[in-house]
């Protein structure tokens, strides 16, 4: 590997980017974690706020630890809202996801990251356990050289107007439909 | 958060996945290096193959170094290839390609990994510096519980028929149209 040359491609104009990972397709909480991969490999700085999940992310908990200090992770979500038997009731959710906009206000504006991931964040609007406006609010005052990335399937248009770049995950076929149980370092 | 409730999901069978990540959007190498992640948190290892690209992986080698000794990373690639003015023969191109096959070969066949990505073979496969059987070869010939991740855009569809899981990566917006450059941390 020629570690010469691979510093080549610093921008002229830094841009900090608004990135949005929507569609029904398996792929963009992953996408987001490579995404804060590819960061950290650039010593830059990193937190990742959960707006819905919480008890699956056990293999993302261990290997972000091991990024550490360069990722945070905040999760506060208590797993899926109306999907799966979940039993907690829609106010929980609800409080749980404001107590996410909550440290979502507090890192964008603290001006200390270089890469803020809002993890389903587009499924909290979709739900209403945030409001549309609480997340135009992140993304039109987020400091400007800041990337921001907003997941969850269905992102609002509102969401996708403010955008750079909008990847839509399509999903062909799954595993799941062919009754295979969730996998170990696959489906968490 | 509660350490005790993350091992609940561990499957009844396990099962190999194979994972194809197709379509022209931004996301899929992201994605597999995202998966990457995940499964290092679980103490799995993970053997990560690029077919064509080279340059470009400044951001990944370095986090990906610190995710050893969990995460091998093989680059054989010389840039992309017929595309982005490339100065690299096709023959060089094709000897590349090859050289990724054959590690390849020696990876999935030692049956010393839980997860292997194959980055961009799809592309390398529609460039023809890999031909469909030698691909064919690896899905079918893997051991049957390692996980087997490809990515590139236009995947064969004797690929896709071998898959578990495929997800399509639409490019909705991207940031690259609007006259931005590529960004460190996002897009390298």
């Amino acid at each position: 590997m020629e570690e010469t040359k691979l510093q080549m491609l610093e921008p002229k104009t830094k841009v900090g980017l608004v990135i949005v990972l929507t569609g029904r397709g398996k792929g963009k909480t992953t996408s987001a974690l490579g995404m804060a991969l590819r960061a950290v490999g650039h010593g830059m700085k990193v937190c990742i706020i959960h707006f819905m999940k919480g008890d699956m992310y056990s293999g993302e908990q261990t290997s972000i630890k091991k990024l550490a200090p360069y990722v945070e992770l905040h999760l506060t979500g208590k797993g899926f809202c109306g999907i799966q038997g979940n039993p907690y009731p829609y106010k929980e959710h609800r409080a749980n996801a404001q107590e996410a906009i909550r440290i979502a206000q507090e890192k964008i504006f603290s001006g200390q990251y270089d890469l803020v991931i809002l993890d389903e964040i587009s499924n909290a609007v979709r739900l209403k356990l945030v409001d549309l406006p609480q997340v135009i609010e992140l993304i039109d005052g987020k400091p400007p050289l800041m990337h921001l990335v907003l997941t969850g399937r269905e992102a609002h248009e509102e969401v996708i107007r403010r955008a750079h770049t909008v990847s839509e995950v399509n999903e062909i076929k799954h595993a799941f439909r062919q009754g295979i149980e969730p996998q170990k370092g696959i489906d968490y």
